[in-house]
């Protein structure tokens, strides 16, 4: 493929990484941290969520320089109790900060059995798939879940009132390695009303409002997403700040919807529970995978190909990917060439110019 | 209110759990358990959940006399790890295997800081509230789930795969008690296709399909409830089946998705988190207060008369019904008057009758 404004580049998935750590490490962070988000970052395009990849790479390195995300942040675990930990982020990258929470979370979960904790003071934290399919392959049960400020609609208001929160649960299986939910608590991602402004496709009724609260399938006019189902979606997302923010004192919400100034800021939540305290893993595994089968085989819908494990299609996307590259559209390329003159370092080789 | 077949009775709580009791009881179950359960649906109805409440009761008294409950079981509970237990309710009656969940839960949560457990071979669970509550009441986090057999579409298959999966989450404030999110993973509760059948109103698009796969808004023919948001709903209930009768070797749906044959039977999950680990629980209440508060003072859409929080409506309900009440529609109370007269107990006494 070449190089057009039409259609963007394929780039490989560890050249794209290696540019992403570049830029971090310009920007102050140390090799490692900076390897370690440009990873996070690059799990989400090779799954298919671009709006959590490289396209990401100018902003966080603003924030890098703003303070808003700290390059040298000092990490603090504090185990307070067997099952139990606080991460005190330091405004790490959130990357960083939640993979240094997941890390922690495995190896607390072999030694006590099960390990709940919260990432304080972090920054974008990202796909909760990355982490909580970490957890998966060590052959444990995952919970991972994130909270922000007012972005999306509670139930009967005008106005953004709660986060997009997101969370993700995972299982290990033995056929497809695992099963994982990774789901936002709103109707309609903040990415795909980007992706139909650029289509002119409208949104579907009910799944954003505009500025004023008004609702509309316009991508332009859209400017808040609804919850997830009304009052169910604004009230998981509503008490995922309880048990995030508000339990480590640091609320993302009411600051912010007080109108007192706030600086970006997310919390996290990584759970792990070791599967062998309940029984024998490899059995747990095979029942996954029977269960898998049985859900696999069911009779389909009118109109549906095939039935699909929560997942299955994004992790057919990133075998894909893996193999064939990571298309990037014209324009996140230009962002990337952009911010590779800004730091002073080398865009990806795109794949068919090697 | 006078008792006419038009419009039903109204009872007070305490003789309506007496006269549950006195049924259970002679359903073979001792007077404390009979009790423990006779409280689990009255709090149903209190908090006009009726769906859940004492209609239950003659089906309870059927599973009690087939042995599909068992009215003498051996609850055993087994301590695998510091923070997570397993309940085997050798098919308790749901609320009394929860029941003694909960309040271990809120033991080992007070002991160890956060407990984790799965009830294994429980009957119907009830209302998930009734036990997220008494945690949050506890001054703790809950976590509460249950899993049953498929009644509800698999995203993308024309019968039912997975279960209505419920799920609550609540944390205590001071002004208003608790915040509590008590939601089903379906698009519209059963209960719900049952009233509009009764009314004759049609059903939200969407929400149900006929027994042959195909999307309606006949209550008639609605036979299978939509996932909540498609595969999210789908995915959450697949996940929390892999979460409890999976992980404990008592899976619900994969068995009966392959034909085998299936009685009754559901899991569940009960977890505590101690507030008080992570910081002061009176500046934590306060928090979750501000938060109540900056939420409800949210410019409302056009024909919203209030914003509400997860629960409100529900404990706003249980206030009116403790005060004036509790309604039992003509149906309801026939049914009540049948079992009582079938095991020879007293219907409580409605209210304008004393």
């Amino acid at each position: 493929m070449t190089e057009t404004p039409g259609n963007g580049v394929v780039v490989d998935p560890e050249p794209l990484a290696r540019f992403c750590a570049d830029v971090f490490e310009r920007a102050g962070m140390d090799r490692n941290s900076a390897r370690t988000q440009a990873d996070v970052l690059v799990w989400a395009n090779l799954h298919g969520v671009d709006s959590h990849g490289a396209l990401r790479v100018p902003r966080y390195v603003a924030w890098l320089s703003s303070g808003v995300m700290n390059p040298r942040p000092r990490i603090r675990i504090d185990d307070n109790s067997p099952a139990t930990f606080v991460v005190d982020a330091d405004r790490a990258a959130g990357g960083v900060a939640m993979q240094a929470a997941t890390r922690h979370a495995i190896a607390k979960a072999r030694s006590n059995g099960l390990a709940w904790g919260i990432v304080r003071k972090t920054t974008h934290t990202g796909p909760m798939g990355y982490y909580a399919a970490q957890i998966a392959e060590a052959g444990m049960l995952a919970i991972v879940a994130s909270s922000s400020r007012p972005l999306m609609a509670y139930h009967g208001a005008r106005k953004a009132g709660v986060a997009t929160s997101p969370i993700a649960m995972a299982a290990p299986c033995n056929e497809s390695d695992l099963v994982m939910l990774d789901m936002a608590t709103a109707e309609i991602a903040i990415g795909k009303i980007l992706k139909a402004r650029a289509t002119g496709d409208p949104i579907p009724p009910g799944s954003a409002m505009t500025a004023d609260g008004k609702p509309t399938t316009n991508p332009l006019e859209a400017a808040v997403p609804m919850p997830l189902a009304g009052p169910r979606g604004a009230g998981l997302s509503l008490l995922l700040e309880c048990f995030q923010g508000v339990l480590v004192d640091h609320p993302l919400l009411a600051p912010a919807l007080r109108g007192e100034p706030v600086v970006h800021s997310q919390n996290g939540l990584v759970a792990a529970i070791d599967i062998g305290l309940f029984g024998d893993v490899k059995a747990f595994r095979q029942r996954i995978d029977d269960l898998g089968e049985a859900i696999k085989s069911l009779p389909r819908a009118e109109g549906i190909d095939a039935i699909y494990l929560p997942g299955e299609i994004e992790r057919e996307t990133a075998a894909k990917r893996r193999r064939d590259g990571i298309p990037l559209p014209s324009k996140t390329w230009k962002v990337l060439r952009q911010i590779a003159r800004d730091v002073g370092v080398e865009t990806p080789q795109p794949r068919d110019q090697r």
